[in-house]
């Protein structure tokens, strides 16, 4: 994607422009911290929005089409989507109920999707699915057959129409507020993991592999 | 919302059935635990997925219009919409590349959703969503003067629609994996708040509130 390309008037941030991203580079940051994103497509002028895997891979984000199997139906040359990873960062705690907020970054990225067909493409995407959610897997699992890569769908939308969105830092209250006394401030949220659990069939004597083990939601 | 209205052919869950749940409490509850919905929408056939505030009351769904200001423009009756709610939970690392998954609850809600002018009813909608954000601090703050509701638009979205979709547990891996020395199992993911943030702007002698203090986010 290029920078210039990232935004266009469908995509522009028009409500508080001084939240609006559109450089590719805080683009991809965002896509790449996600573990899901919500996918919109529209069947018979009713909007659908459905949490589904995905990945970024270069200027293409790829989805998995199975979650969204309503749209597959009519689609021949592609299907209007739009694909939102969305991050809440924290609480914003303002001194008036009006200026609450939540401290968050999200990206938007509108486009049409395609079926993908090619085998080593789909693969590709497959594997970019599991790396995407824990870095490192892929190398230790059994790869996709050919019956299962038949089973699963892939979607990809190219990156040309996206925009970020972003707020950050001290709640903005009205100046004769701030003399109140009423607690502000952020309160900072974050996604942790806890402690593995093993699958109740797991064979003995396999222990927990390092990129489990080290794994950090980003 | 009547348990047997709940779904309607439109939001049955069509892929994996096993997962689909209908009932109120356990889509009342799902919806309460979210920080963010995803709002779905067209406009001239592309759909748009923005993240927003929200807030339920009783059998109603209440979103900030602001943040989903493009659908306002065509609005006189109702515009259709799609709310989704979804929560990470997990991780479901199995012993295939295939049967890698993530554990979740989420609720979609479709329907029309309808500006509310009403001035008490946008009231309590306002109050709604702070309190939805962390309880308590709805008390603790200045609530919104004449000119701050007026600067606001709150749509509601009665949930006549709607299906609640999850997975829990173990992966499920083919029969013949199982014997892979790979290891499988979850990693549980879960939202935790860090340590407040005071504003900087924060009034000498406030300290921290038990609502911000002893704040787990659900």
């Amino acid at each position: 994607m290029k920078d210039q390309a990232a935004s266009s008037e469908r995509t522009k941030v028009k409500r508080l422009p001084a939240r609006g991203a559109y450089d590719a580079e805080t683009i991809y940051s965002i896509l790449d911290s996600g573990f899901i994103c919500h996918v919109g497509f529209v069947v018979d002028g009713q909007p659908y929005v459905i949490p589904t895997g995905y990945a970024r891979i270069g200027d293409n984000v790829y989805i998995h089409g199975s979650s969204a199997s309503r749209m597959l139906r009519n689609m021949a040359k592609g299907v209007d989507v739009c694909i939102t990873v969305t991050h809440v960062d924290g609480l914003v705690l303002a001194r008036s109920a009006f200026h609450h907020s939540v401290n968050y970054r999200s990206v938007v990225v509108l486009g049409k999707a395609e079926l993908v067909n090619d085998a080593d493409e789909k693969y590709k995407a497959l594997e970019a699915f599991t790396e995407h959610i824990i870095p490192g897997r892929w190398e230790e699992i059994r790869w996709p057959n050919e019956l299962e890569l038949k089973a699963t769908s892939v979607l990809i939308l190219p990156i040309n129409e996206a925009s970020a969105k972003l707020r950050t830092g001290d709640p903005k209250d009205d100046d004769e507020d701030y003399s109140m006394d009423v607690w502000a401030g952020v309160l900072p949220l974050h996604v942790s993991a806890g402690e593995p659990i093993p699958d109740e069939k797991l064979k003995a004597g396999i222990s927990l592999p390092g990129h489990v083990k080290n794994f950090r939601p980003r």
